[in-house]
């Protein structure tokens, strides 16, 4: 086995789930990912952990979805008695076929993803952590070799993630004592609120409340948000292409929507619920390991030098307790550059002038 | 996708599970089982079933047992959870490796299997059913090629159950009926007690209290075995091939053992716990869909024409409503051909001769 897949599998046991020795731990293996489930499954051994492997097939998904008649159970009694009882979920992505789900309906899909909101609500209240494991179809996706694209993955996973935790602290404390941002870049002009909300440092480890490795970005709830974005980052939602979304807000909520492609996965998101049509969360990327767009998420959200919004359900962790903040079945996060001409403020203050912070060298203080 | 997959899934979902509209069906996807996953997900989709896949990989299993200290906690509680409130449970082998965890040591697959009886009993309460994707790995075992075992495994899977099950009931009634059963072939002779169990019509399905697919088979719960026998089938047993296991009983117990070859195994399985030195199961193979061994348990002991004795826990379905059979961590199953000199005889009365039944064109009446 090749050493960087054990490493990986190091990292999500110890830093990002802290997995502890009689931990009930659910391993959720994508059709792509059997070398890292394997990997993982002697860690867990290592650490006497409780090991219960799932599938996550987006062929098996996609056959079920289009046979079903359409009216779902309510949060079927067996599946969230799972993840009532678990500790931890590690969920493995690892595509075959980025696309293995593109022909089922929207509707479907969405129907589904409202039947299971106590379901989703139980496996979030773990320790869940996701992560990818590099595989041939996701490297086509970026347009990368395979040899490339397992290198690139395992440069923005295998980092000092303690280090990159101290500089994140940083951001989160400016976020913390602001009321107000506001992004400008060639076809954005947003302001949001977020006072009142702590970000998160998401340094890739649920004693950060951060449940991604990779991760590297500093995140918040927003709320009242008001002007015009442009997610100039492409990317595949739902199997889809979609390009250069425009979204305008007014008091909140999303007024109008366009984009140069995939406009009706665009629709089908905002037409969910009524969370769906405001933001859940305000996100700025920090791994600078991560240099280039590669059409997953993951990563793509966590490049340095650029800003996510996501529309629909806000997390916990940003919000002060007891208090709920934007509710959705959906999150779907969309991204925009900030590399070229862009400020990002709080309060007036410029922290980021395009792309660079002004803890950063070359940062341009004007 | 091959015709035939799909006619298999429809068998196990229909025939075998008895699956209706919004049981909780978990789904067992072995590593090599894809591709009736995708077909079995359909089936319970049109259904309108809930789903949920679980991952049976066994380099998981023996990357964690090897990692592992040794001292497993009992029954995870959310793994018994899963299947306290599932509905059903469809366990779909198909191995890449049959050997796969030859290296896991014996001691350490006994603690775990010791540690899960909570979850084995809650699975066993459920309409389980466990079947086979033909693999190349199983066509290697078999000494066939894919094509011709492919062909092998659909010719035993896809039969007229209906009627099966009908020429089954004729053993079932004799066994119910009789008190002793003798086994006689050319290393066997064996005697033990069945009045008071109730024979098992297995049609390969819940209705028949039946769980294979493919079955065939009629079996009951003998005790107070006396004799000898001689397993001349060759199987692998965890990863080990085993050749004429002889063993001789005494009041039910094993009080010899020896194999021409994996005799450890056979120790490794006897010294689980004290029920695995009792029989749990007699055995009768009716499948004349099934003609040649091929070193897959769930195909050679439905065999026409031979008969298995398993080691271990008896099934509850031979019992009398709230009497406890052979209690055990274990259930083995071992074959003896009867197609050469042989009877099989109730009561004294001869059933079967040189493996034909009464019944039977070609039966010797004398």
């Amino acid at each position: 086995m090749d050493d960087r897949i054990r490493e990986h599998a190091e990292t999500l046991v110890d830093w990002s789930a802290r997995v502890d020795a009689g931990d009930d731990v659910v391993v959720s293996v994508g059709e792509g990912a059997h070398e890292l489930g394997v990997a993982v499954a002697e860690e867990l051994g290592e650490r006497d952990a409780n090991m219960l492997a799932t599938y996550a097939s987006g062929e098996m998904s996609r056959a079920y979805l289009r046979a079903h008649g359409g009216e779902f159970e309510d949060d079927p009694a067996y599946e969230r008695a799972l993840y009532e009882e678990a500790d931890s979920v590690l969920l493995l992505s690892g595509s075959r076929n980025t696309a293995a789900a593109a022909d089922v309906p929207g509707d479907r899909r969405q129907a589904r993803s409202r039947a299971r909101q106590g379901i989703r609500e139980a496996r979030l209240a773990t320790d869940w952590v996701s992560t990818v494991h590099p595989t041939r179809a996701m490297a086509q996706q970026a347009g990368m070799s395979y040899e490339a694209y397992q290198a690139f993955v395992y440069d923005a996973v295998l980092r000092d993630w303690a280090a990159l935790a101290d500089e994140m602290a940083r951001l989160k404390e400016l976020l913390d004592d602001g009321e107000e941002v506001r992004i400008r870049n060639e076809g954005t002009d947003l302001t949001m609120r977020i006072d009142g909300r702590t970000a998160v440092n998401s340094a890739a480890s649920v004693a950060y409340d951060s449940h991604n490795l990779p991760s590297g970005e500093v995140f918040t709830a927003p709320y009242a948000t008001a002007g015009y974005v442009t997610f100039d980052v492409p990317q595949t939602v739902r199997g889809t292409r979609v390009e250069d979304v425009r979204l305008t807000f007014e008091e909140g909520e999303v007024t109008d929507y366009e984009a140069a492609r995939g406009e009706s996965v665009v629709e089908e998101i905002l037409d969910t619920d009524e969370g769906a049509r405001r933001l859940g969360e305000l996100g700025v990327g920090m791994n600078r390991g991560i240099d280039r767009v590669t059409d997953n998420l993951l990563f793509d959200e966590k490049m340095g030098g650029t800003v996510h919004l996501a529309l629909g359900r806000a997390y916990d962790a940003n919000l002060p307790e007891g208090e709920a903040g934007n509710d959705s079945a959906v999150h779907v996060d969309l991204i925009t550059d900030m590399r070229g001409e862009s400020t990002l403020e709080v309060d007036g203050e410029v922290l980021q002038r395009d792309g660079v912070f002004r803890w950063e060298d070359g940062f341009d203080g004007d």
